[in-house]
């Protein structure tokens, strides 16, 4: 009765499905119909130059640790400092961080890090074994030999994935050659598109700000302190992210704060930030203000407006000074929708073409506000469970908290929202596999007859994704 | 073993049980303890005109949709006008609205509202086959048929439904004369209660306070500035509503905020408010102060109090303007109610006669503040799910986040707060469901015993709601 | 099917396991290896001298209702004045407080309470049917049979209850002799440590901040308004806990607010402290920098520092100012970490012998900022469900909110944080319960195997709080 998994492997094929049978064979038969579905990856972090250089990876080390502040942040966590990770510059070697995670593995028991982490271990490289500090040696040489092979670069990876669209997060100012030349490049099928990420230009407390409108300025040939050069510039820099193949911008803000001003107002406004000389609450009023304009060029230019909001970044100084931003101490905090966006809905929340996507790491958000949003305001889109909420069991309650209100036709779809490449099956496999499990709990409450849970399925990723990103 | 519903039908007669086979046998058996038990239904929305009138419905859209923002949400969020709806005054073909909806229903899918319609036109009419674009015109056809017959009316459904208590809700000054035609009418059996409710007297923030307030001191012949002849205003017409049936007042405001403030204070601050000329934060503390009285009044009277807070009305100022309130864009914000409601239950928390019922869309309050505040004071109960809450996902986190600190005696009973007259067995056969399958839970873990659970499932239907709006 | 617990107990053997049948297996495997672990209870209310007087329980009334205010609140809910309880220093009949308990047994199912009371009631004293007003009297006269045993004393259930450590709660000018009188007393082999509970020192708002600090002052010798010498004569005590077993220090505090400031300034804040002459904020200021410097404290002296914030005390005045504190309406309210802290963790963060227990009964903060503070920094360990949140379904929630961004290794163990002596064995139990549940949800699910589990489920009441504990 105890279902183990086989000896064979640590990955067990029915894993994340209902434990109990009725409804795990109903969720087996909604999986199996998305299971090799193509990935659509509409906002994520990977480099396009992964693609464009195609190099194999380094080591297991830096590709499962160094690389993800997923990974180091537990083991940080644990009294490892980062230093012994071969983070912040100082050379390690990468066996002894290989085995820095093995002897701790045991802390990534039932995390999502541990989860994706065991998944590719087993899908990807074969090792049916749970790693340990008794095999983390086998474990490495197993994965360094693979990586040597062409089969494990990344465009061939990225093939087997089945990758349909990759987007990455690019600054304004990126002359995104790369994507260019992926698009132009015929041994290669995959779409990869940019995705204009503003935050540094447009938000005045941004420790860069002054030098990203600098350097937009001389861009455009403007003087610094003009903002409605200002506006046009970024105006431009959007036509050309869209020339390029862009669907999305994206806005990681602290609060999804919005302001509307009057032009001269803000003008000013404007003025005084390149001058360095904006109060705190000014700075937010003029953060505020060019959400709400981001909006109105989204209106304008039809870009899809993504917004990742409530989240305190680099929260340790002391580590964000030695090893710099996306060290693992980006902490979450209460994030408000309702009255914050309440000025940019009520000039566009009504545009039908006007697609606005709400990602929330507060995840009492949901049932109380982002769903209601989203179930009346047309423009308005539910974003999948973000960072920690992208999560087996997180998942489950994102879908238990937005369904009954808003259904499952107002969600953006699986976003993975990862740099870490080799995840991104992983990813998508688990969601794919929870929503099979959630729809197989509805059917079998008669909350939805199979018919529709099977059409419901394979448009959770097709349809629903490629509607709310413009695909 | 997938046990999609029989083809004959899309309502399972086991639907919202437990899917675990041990848990549904003992769920089901707790449920036909009260699946015909009458129906209490101590507030809601239902206009008492339907029952006077008692007239046929018009068609399966006026009825399902247009009356219903709940529904028209759902279709504005997915694009379709209000206007396109028939809302708003402009005419529209009756079947060409229900043909928008038919088209569009799988939006509805795991959505509460779909749960209910889909009840409502299986139950009531008798329509096995769900509803699609291609049997919208049947099943518009066969609803209108049915709503001809006799046995459709107003008032025969109510007899079918087994209702034994309705409550509407009223304006202070309604003269009720509908709920004594009603209770005089000795060919109809149920109870129609009438409530109290006074938002649009006593917050000055309201649109209306000064026409309300304009026309309670013509009604009581005072002076329009005179605050002792206002609140006797107030106390006359709660009288009034006493006589006619009422036993409870209905406060909806934006957050449970109260404040204790000196007779002559208050005076001058209501002085100022009829005069127009209160500021935010003066109009805040007058309305805060006014919960408290109205408090006061119902330690005096003995009007249960229901407090619906936290819901921010009318969104979105253009879908105001042009079709009005209560079209589907009223979206919840965080409410907070240890620290707001502290003055009220300094002054009448310990009073047993006194019943303060709290109701929320910001389910965090549930196990942080709700379930502790009525684990304590015995005036103190908790409202059942609400609005976005009255859900199956969210009426079982509602049990999961009250029981534990307050128990099962603490509660309201379930409240459909409905206009849509139609859909209330559906409701209130779903809450009957959900806590048979709730109370199933805690027996097969050995937290209750069946006999215990089988007392328990009869009272939430009876003896709690009975107790709470003292019935 | 049903599985009615047998007629001879209302004590289930499985009660709290999952009752899906291949989970509930997995689980009862997993909990068998801890079910008879000994009890780490490293943080809790139960007096000293409960065990160095060793005398007989008075009453089934006194040991099970009057002195538990978890279970007079649900009583006084349902209007049952405290008085005819016995709080406040009434005399009333024992045997009708217990009757009060015994006729309104019903309001207690699905409580946190009524679990641990009926799980006491059968294994401590073999009552296996299920209290009633008409068993009242004789389960009472059995209970009190049972109290008049020798095997009944405090130091006799100590050790049949396998404790192996018991925190107690300490004022800091506690001269511990009783903590030493058990540490040296060979016939009694428990290890009972104090704890350095510094709130009413440390926060000019504590009603008693005045005389504390007199007292303090008046211990050390030195001149009351001597910044210097307070700081001087709270590490002194601090070393005299340790010096009696102590390992923590708790900080009941209303928000865990935090804030650095100079020397100078802070010298002079306590100067008109101790003169009665702070305001608000002021007051408040001084309360989170020396929540600041009691981490500094900890960072030196070693003792693990526990924060227990977010409760409003004594919410309702006049039951205070009749029974006194610790009376039932302590209120939870909206609990805020992620910024409030960060001025402590900018300092001792990332030190790795600083370890900061974070507790709370606002459950939204477990997903969004205490799991992922404790993913990030060594010092942070995540508090077990405490108060309202230590029950069975919260647990869960508990577990399910933190474990995927965390892991099952950046916990505190469970705590039974009780004034209950009798209760300690049913809630750890409780936990264990849960806990193998949990884990077997997850294996499963495919996402951990048993081996692994089997070794979560042990570690977590050993090494978790032993680490956690520095026992």
């Amino acid at each position: 009765m105890t279902p183990v998994s086989p000896a064979t492997s640590v990955l067990d094929p029915d894993r994340l499905l209902p434990a109990e049978e009725s409804l795990r064979a109903i969720a087996r038969d909604l999986y199996e119909l998305v299971a090799d579905a193509p990935i659509i990856s509409p906002h994520g972090h990977v480099s396009p130059s992964l693609l464009i250089e195609d190099r194999a990876f380094a080591d297991p080390a830096d590709l499962f640790i160094v690389q993800d502040h997923y990974v180091t942040r537990i083991l940080h966590s644990a009294g490892v400092s980062l230093s012994d990770l071969g983070i912040g510059g100082g050379h390690c070697e990468p066996r002894e961080v290989w085995r820095a995670l093995a002897s701790r593995w045991h802390l990534f028991a039932g995390t999502a890090s541990g989860y994706w982490l065991q998944d590719e271990l087993t899908s990807l490289f074969d090792l049916h074994e749970e790693l340990s500090i008794d095999r983390a040696d086998a474990h490495y040489d197993a994965i360094s030999e693979r990586l040597r092979l062409p089969e494990y670069r990344p465009r061939a990876l990225f093939d087997r994935f089945g990758i349909e669209v990759l987007a990455t997060t690019d600054d304004p100012l990126a002359d995104l050659s790369e994507h260019r030349t992926l698009a132009e490049d015929r041994t290669f099928s995959g779409r990869v598109l940019p995705t204009f990420r503003p935050d540094a230009y447009i938000d005045p407390h941004a420790p860069t700000f002054l030098s990203s409108v600098e350097r937009l300025a001389e861009w455009s040939g403007s003087s610094l302190d003009d903002y409605d050069s200002y506006l046009e510039g970024l105006r431009a820099r959007r036509e050309h992210f869209i020339e390029n193949g862009a669907v999305s911008a994206d806005h990681g803000v602290r609060q999804p704060y919005t302001e509307e001003i009057e032009h001269d107002d803000a003008a000013r406004l404007y003025a005084r930030a390149v001058a360095g000389r904006l109060t705190d609450d000014e700075a937010r009023l003029f953060a505020g203000h060019m959400l709400l304009k981001s909006a109105e060029m989204s209106v304008r230019d039809g870009l899809v407006m993504t917004v990742h909001p409530g989240v305190f970044r680099n929260h340790s100084t002391a580590t964000f000074q030695k090893y710099g931003p996306d060290t693992g101490h980006d902490i979450p905090v209460v994030t408000e929708f309702t009255r914050s966006l309440r000025p940019l809905l009520e000039r566009f929340g009504n545009e039908r073409e006007f697609h606005l996507i709400l990602f929330t790491v507060d995840e009492t958000a949901y049932s109380r506000e982002i769903a209601p949003l989203a179930g009346f305001y047309p423009s308005v889109f539910i974003g999948a469970p973000w960072w920690f909420l992208d999560a087996p069991d997180a998942i489950r309650r994102f879908r238990s908290s937005t369904t009954e209100t808003a259904g499952f036709y107002n969600g953006s779809g699986f976003i993975d929202d990862t740099r870490a490449f080799l995840s991104i099956p992983a990813r998508h496999d688990a969601a794919r596999r929870l929503d099979a499990g959630f729809l197989a709990g509805y059917v079998r409450e008669g909350r939805i007859g199979m018919e529709k849970a099977e059409r419901i399925v394979v448009d959770l990723v097709d349809a629903i994704p490629r509607r709310a990103f413009k695909l």
